[in-house]
């Protein structure tokens, strides 16, 4: 190995790497990312979740061992961000709800330290996204905030003194569960009236259908092609930004859902931000804009006027990021994964 | 000054004390706390609001030099509990609504400092509360951890990396102002459907009325002697410790919107520990376990049975200590109010 003489430990530190893996129900991404937080290199490909756990992990090892042979020496660790309820400390996925086989007590950290020889550690997807948007995005440098991604659920993270808030088990910031309605419809949790069952991808979508199954005066069948399944909720934001009032509506009411919830997030935590992202929360659109407006006109036990709404920084890169800044934290502080922080 | 040979600083600095403060809508409390959180002397006296925030800062400031007068040349601060909005870094009272006049812009930390000699701190009393409960109590030891009180109100405070978090204006912890019901009572606060309209403890009066003016069976005309007035959570829980169903419904009804709140703010933060007190929440009672029961029944994304619900440690002692400790957490590093922790 070749140093310039010049070259003191503490920049040859800098040079130092780690992989982030974003897992998803769809797509795997893989990225190499330096100690400025900057991708060095990614792939990305099908997550193939039928294939099973095991063929899997053996390709997100595959990839970070090709990605790690682009820096060599210098990868220090893997940080696996997946969509779960994980038990962080083990390292272990307890159920992962978007994948077949659900990949109950899978153990991820071993298994890929094992394959790859580097040290792993595993994240919820959501907490690394809110890793990513506040050491390197749109929350930096802020001691308390609140980071929200909208897509088939809705999941956050917590900023407390400046670093994550993992709670028991990494499984604080779980917003989207907040109940809104006594009575209302059956979450996917099991509980009724949860934000989730009002305000994500899916409630986009159900209600822009009943709309259309009403008979209401809208695009969104033409756009369709007369298909339901083809509405979804990026669909419904295009009739939107055509005009059309009930896809507007739609949305509006959505927004107007989780801004309730934020309301309840900001009257617990009193962040100084929050951040909200996600396929669903298109910053500037209908839904985006509601939410915001529902959270402040429903808060008034903290100095709303002085919390700023804004949308993540690092875009759809945030959860493979987070999560290789992750890895890097946890090395930092000595591997002491479950109680790190950002 | 006498200094025994073998004392180090270090242990002269453990015989430093702390004067807190609990300002309530009708009691005055103040102590004298020393380094180890004990009580060493207090006084309580009524607060007498009507006098005005003059007066009342003037009586404080008059039992301040009092206590301190016992412990010459060792109390080192002063922290004043407050129920009210605040603004933290200032030290000035925003709004405090129990009290005539609501106090907006006092400056109590410039007031007490002037009239007494020693740095003053202001903090919310809940928050002081938490404080307390966290430092020398029920959730000592935690790393993340909610403390509410049910009382007029219902707030709270939450603990994460081991330390309180204040959030902006030192507003964190108003847990309840989760909305509960899209189309709910109004509140105090302004919104529809807060938690607090639910489970606080004229909730709990206001539904034991109604129950009485509807001509339902219940012990509780009887206790009240006919006079509405005098129905209150106190006498509900008398009633239903008597057996009375309406009484016990009321209470159980009141604590399962609670835990439904609970649940919220579970999911958000996935705390270790619920502390949960205040005149309304008495340890054991109807309104407790059903608390503890909604909450448990509604929590699914948050390993709920590693979570322990415990009363607080300290009793009604808890706002004086914890203000107490405030001040001398906030002396130890460096008077630097808004950031420092419990």
């Amino acid at each position: 190995m070749r140093r310039a003489g010049g070259e003191t430990t503490s920049s040859v530190r800098k040079n130092l790497c780690t992989v982030g893996v974003d897992l998803g129900g769809t797509n795997l991404k893989l990225a190499l990312i330096d100690a400025q937080g900057r991708i060095i290199d990614q792939m990305i490909e099908p997550t193939r979740g039928e294939e099973g756990a095991e063929r899997v992990l053996a390709r997100i090892a595959t990839g970070v061992r090709r990605l790690a042979a682009a820096a060599p020496g210098r990868v220090v660790a893997v940080g696996v961000g997946v969509p779960a309820l994980i038990d962080m400390e083990a390292g272990v996925v307890l159920d992962l709800p978007n994948l077949p086989g659900r990949w109950p007590r899978v153990p991820v950290t071993d298994i890929v330290a094992r394959e790859t020889g580097l040290p792993a550690f595993l994240i919820n997807d959501v907490r690394a996204f809110t890793v990513a948007e506040h050491s390197l995005g749109a929350a930096q440098g802020t001691e308390t905030a609140v980071c929200v991604a909208v897509g088939t659920g809705i999941g956050g993270g917590l900023i407390a003194h400046g670093r994550v808030v993992l709670g028991l088990g990494g499984s604080a910031g779980e917003v989207g569960h907040l109940i809104l309605a006594l009575d209302g419809p059956r979450c996917g949790c099991g509980n009724r009236g949860c934000a989730e069952v009002f305000a994500s991808g899916p409630a986009i979508a159900a209600e822009a259908i009943r709309r259309v199954l009403q008979g209401n005066t809208t695009t969104l069948r033409d756009l369709a092609d007369g298909d339901l399944a083809a509405i979804t909720p990026a669909l419904v934001a295009e009739a939107a930004a055509g005009g059309d009032p009930v896809a507007i509506e739609v949305l509006e009411r959505a927004g107007t859902y989780l801004g309730l919830a934020l309301a309840g997030v900001i009257a617990t935590l009193a962040p100084e931000i929050v951040v909200l992202g996600g396929g669903v929360a298109q910053p500037g659109g209908f839904y985006w804009r509601a939410a915001e407006a529902a959270a402040r006109a429903n808060s008034h036990v903290t100095e709303i006027d002085r919390i700023v709404f804004a949308p993540p920084a690092l875009g759809y890169d945030a959860g493979v990021i987070g999560a290789a800044w992750w890895a890097k934290l946890a090395i930092a502080t000595g591997g002491e994964r479950a109680v790190v922080g950002s």
